[in-house]
């Protein structure tokens, strides 16, 4: 991991810039954490938009995790901002566009192609990603995930040991094989679901929470559209993280 | 209203029994509420097992919020406790209970006969009881119902105006005539569902809560069975009331 530029948010937020690899990500940090006094990660894993475009998105919930003693950190998809393009994944952004534009209902085959080689891509990616976080002295553990993708919130949920926590967003298409993998799932859960989301399917969420293994898991239903997440909702979601990473 | 007995919990709390006509009830206050720094209220509606049974769990939410700076009240449900007996109503509750000894599917009309009366019955009470309550020098506006019979925190949101937000436990049988209601609520909603709840319905406990015709409603569902709520579940819906009521 290569930081790129570091700045500081309000003296009180240390945001250090990075690449590794080709993979460009950002890292921010309450500007207490130290050796002597790690802090806790949340990865803050992005919708896939480009991290330039929902950079302000990250950085206020940042700032609110640094202010409840979190590190956290996110990396740029597979595709997304300045990364090289991969057709596969806009060809089946496209199909999915059409789907939808015309009215017809979103095949399997669709979901399956739009969102599986980008879980499998981007998990190990994560997983590189968190061990050079965890290899700097000002942080430590345990791990969070908070997430965007909820089957890459899932994948990594099954495979990563070290995240003992994740905040899921139940706002993205879910491909068949998430289901499966939801019930080898057994960390506590938090899952966030938009009730009016145009572009979700509501009853696949709840299959879907109905599906985790874990023991404690937790749906918090809110009204409004996809990016209509109430402010009292962040906040819960925020004493989640609190009740299990402190 | 005729109170009773009088005692202090902690030194904080003020107990006080009453009776209302012949129907027994509590209010808690904060020791520190006065006619110079009057409290709001929270009406706590029982579940429908008579509240001797119910006290230490109505005991326990009561400091709760008189911890947080709320007064909160309830009163004996008709046909429970003390009370009269009611055998059309005790007529009912054994046919739901064959119901569903036999495994057979409950039917609307053993709902019907089982909810709707008592919720017919016992709303007047709760607003004669809130007359009663708000003619303290002690206890305020604004108030939050919080409560046990769905259909009754239902009924009390369409028809009593001073009831401004609610916690409604989505655990007991929901009437056809409640999802109709449930179109004219307006007011802000905390929706507790315990997801494995053995004698509860799921899909009518959601649907419910999609009928509910309210701008603000959330609706937190957690893992267990009906009296499994965890305790991160209750300080959310504390916090609900303390966003709408202070």
């Amino acid at each position: 991991m290569r930081f790129t530029s570091e700045r500081r948010l309000d003296d009180t937020v240390l945001e250090r810039a990075f690449t590794l690899g080709d993979i460009p990500g950002f890292l921010w940090t309450p500007v207490s954490a130290s050796a002597a006094a790690p802090v806790p990660l949340i990865l803050l894993s992005p919708p896939p938009l480009g991290l330039r475009r929902v950079y302000p998105r990250l950085v206020e919930r940042a700032r609110g995790s640094a202010a409840d003693g979190f590190a956290t950190a996110t990396i740029e998809l597979p595709g997304k901002g300045d990364r090289p393009r991969w057709p596969a994944a806009e060809r089946a952004a496209a199909d999915l566009r059409r789907a939808m534009e015309a009215g017809r209902p979103v095949g399997e085959e669709i979901i399956d192609a739009l969102v599986l080689p980008l879980v499998d891509a981007s998990a190990p990616e994560w997983r590189a990603a968190l061990d050079a976080f965890l290899a700097l002295p000002e942080v430590g553990g345990p791990v969070g995930y908070s997430g965007g993708v909820i089957a890459l919130g899932t994948r990594l949920a099954v495979v990563e040991p070290r995240i003992s926590a994740a905040v899921l967003f139940a706002g993205s298409f879910v491909p068949r094989a998430s289901f499966e993998e939801a019930r080898r799932v057994t960390i506590p859960l938090h899952v966030l679901l938009q009730w009016d989301d145009e572009g979700n399917d509501r009853q696949a969420a709840l299959d879907l929470f109905d599906a985790f293994g874990s023991p404690e898991k937790t749906l918090h239903a809110n009204m409004g559209g996809h990016t209509g997440v109430p402010p009292f909702a962040g906040e819960a979601a925020a004493r989640f993280f609190t009740r299990h990473l402190k």
